[in-house]
């Protein structure tokens, strides 16, 4: 079932580590098929040297196992809010990568502070609120995934593909699982040349509107001239 | 004599410089067997490309050499110590790991500013005092064991596995030696988090307790579900 | 055609990820044959692990593309005006290197504190302002070589080999493409150094003039004596 | 002539990179035969990939070279100087590892603020100050060698077996060439280490005068009792 979903998943779980964004099991990768309505996500806790494409939990929209032998992970029910609310999105990653977890421990925002940032996100990334003792109990996970998509309340998330969760970490997602994680990769990169830059000068100013609607924009929407799309 | 658990020590051993913990010979790890109450320690100043297994010491809780060719760690005394007074500890590390020696060297508890802490560490984590002149002379190292057994006196050791000595560095530990290593690459990595997090806002706050709650009692306890251990 | 060229300018390409200054395609470098005024670049968004010496694509300086089945780098304007405007350079790379860039999302000119600067940049790496919105409208990537070349009316491009350009990123040359790619080392490992000697005095002072003269003329210049080139 | 200990340096050499001390060609190594006073010294601006033991340079105290196709690093006068005022060293390595540099940039003595530091020095690395143009004219290689002396004039260099040359980079030796490299190491990681510890607390006191007594004491001189030294 999903074969071709859960070979791409394993492999998006992999390039985690490949990347260098996770220490030990902190870190997951889905994708769903917009067909079924099933998403694939990583077992809970499983080492990722161990890990094999037949250890992905497939699940529906309803938070059932539908596939697998393990349970899933912790943050399955993020991801499952994620996908309900965000239709366009293919594959969700979560990770505790550093620089960005300074951010959401930090609780701010990251700032659009350049082009390597505009290139990928259109304005800056916003850090998704604490939950209330009231939350946390009702559902935590669940909760989790609400407060990410309060947050994109004026926000869309498919030219935002990135979130930091107050004293928690990232999320970020795209069409597909491999797209997450290029976006988690671009976080990271960017979390860490923001607090460099205000090591720098910690006034530094944004980036003005004008040089992000030109990156974001040549690389996205009908007029991209970037790469051999076109080609 | 205590075959497979000097077997263990070594691969806990050789996992320090593997995780990136250790320059040189500057760490030193050891396990205990609770029944025959002997513990099983690195020796001193041996290059870890050079260790083997049956390097390993054993010594027994009065700080007798029971077997092996070479001195023990010069830390000996302080692992003793931290198994007398820790009942449920199996194994001890410690290491001079940079981020967390920078909180060492400043003095300061590590503050739980998120889950990447939480999930492991119930709170922050301790700074346990210099020693005095008196207690330099008297034993260095056995005091430096009863310097952090105080910084404990209100403290669940296996709540909070670890700790960072003042101007020295951190001692993890564990329910074994292989439990003691993760620990001693969670505190390195939230030791590095905690200053991010301080660079981009030095008055950051704490996370939440109900947070912290949360997710300590996610992975620990009588209704932890993180994982595979109900399935 | 040029297929020497093409050769060195794909392994320079090759060497940005090697020497750890690219994510991803976040980088591209390219050299000119001045004799028949051709220079050749890498195609835009083609992953280095894919990149072949046959994709690099061949342009002219009227901006014509006169080789190759692919789209050039949407950089390639802004190589373009430097080649016209510094004829002495032979190769050019820009990449989004974290350190570098953090000057330049800073606004900065990244100050010479010391030797490992003078030895190859004779004075503070210059951060090249912004565009306007006239001058992006009319043709972002030309105008960024021109702010570049504004940025050097007073500063001979060859005695400073680089440049970060505000809210970017660096551009580095040199009379190969070699020599840009070794420059962009530079570039990047003073950048760190910088910051972390800011790090440590916010007031830190440049480097006197006369260690600044005797260390660039000891590696440049008619009376330099460092390395094999007199023996 | 000399064959063991060009063998030897050419390893010591080799072993810069490994520890990732040098980009480049930016660090060489050198020993001292006593009884001959002949020392051993990398070849200037020789890439370390392409360096074999039969590139080293033998040179007399008195600066002529003795023996050697490739002329000597440009510090080759600095090194001489060394040997000539400290008679107990047997191996000088320099390097720009980006630590160190800061605090020579900087211009401030690297203060000893724990144990890892006073394990190998016996207090503050200290900070040699800037050539005035009359000593850059006269001799800048052999002056630099000069005012580390100066900086030693209080200090026992066996005791402190490391510098950083104010604007410019670090210097370390020891008993052999190994000892060098390995002092290196450890300067790179504490000058990381304290400025890590100044980003926690800007105010960090340093180590009390009573543990850096016991750490250095327990590691060198006659009751010293780390390692299998008296096994």
């Amino acid at each position: 079932m999903l074969e071709q979903l859960k070979e791409q998943v394993y492999r998006a779980n992999m390039q985690l580590p490949e990347y260098g964004l996770v220490t030990f099991t902190w870190g997951n990768v889905s994708g769903i098929d917009r067909e079924s309505g099933l998403f694939v996500i990583k077992p809970s806790g499983v080492a990722y040297e161990e890990l094999k494409p037949s250890d992905m939990v497939v699940m529906d929209l309803l938070g059932n196992k539908v596939e697998g032998d393990l349970n899933p992970s912790t943050d399955t029910d993020t991801h499952l809010e994620l996908y309900k609310a965000f239709p366009e999105v293919g594959g969700i990653v979560h990770t505790h990568s550093p620089y960005a977890v300074a951010w959401a421990q930090a609780g701010k925002d990251i700032p659009c502070y350049g082009t390597t940032h505009a290139d990928y996100f259109y304005g800056d990334v916003p850090c998704a609120r604490n939950l209330t003792q009231e939350e946390i109990d009702e559902g935590y996970e669940k909760n989790t995934g609400k407060v990410i998509i309060e947050a994109f309340r004026d926000r869309n998330p498919m030219y935002v593909p990135g979130v930091v969760c107050r004293n928690h970490g990232p999320f970020t997602w795209g069409k597909d699982c491999f797209a997450a994680v290029y976006h988690a990769v671009v976080l990271e990169e960017i979390a860490k040349m923001d607090i460099l830059t205000e090591r720098v000068d910690p006034k530094a100013a944004r980036c003005p509107q004008e040089i992000l609607d030109k990156h974001f924009l040549r690389k996205h929407g009908p007029n991209a001239y970037y790469g051999q799309a076109g080609h």
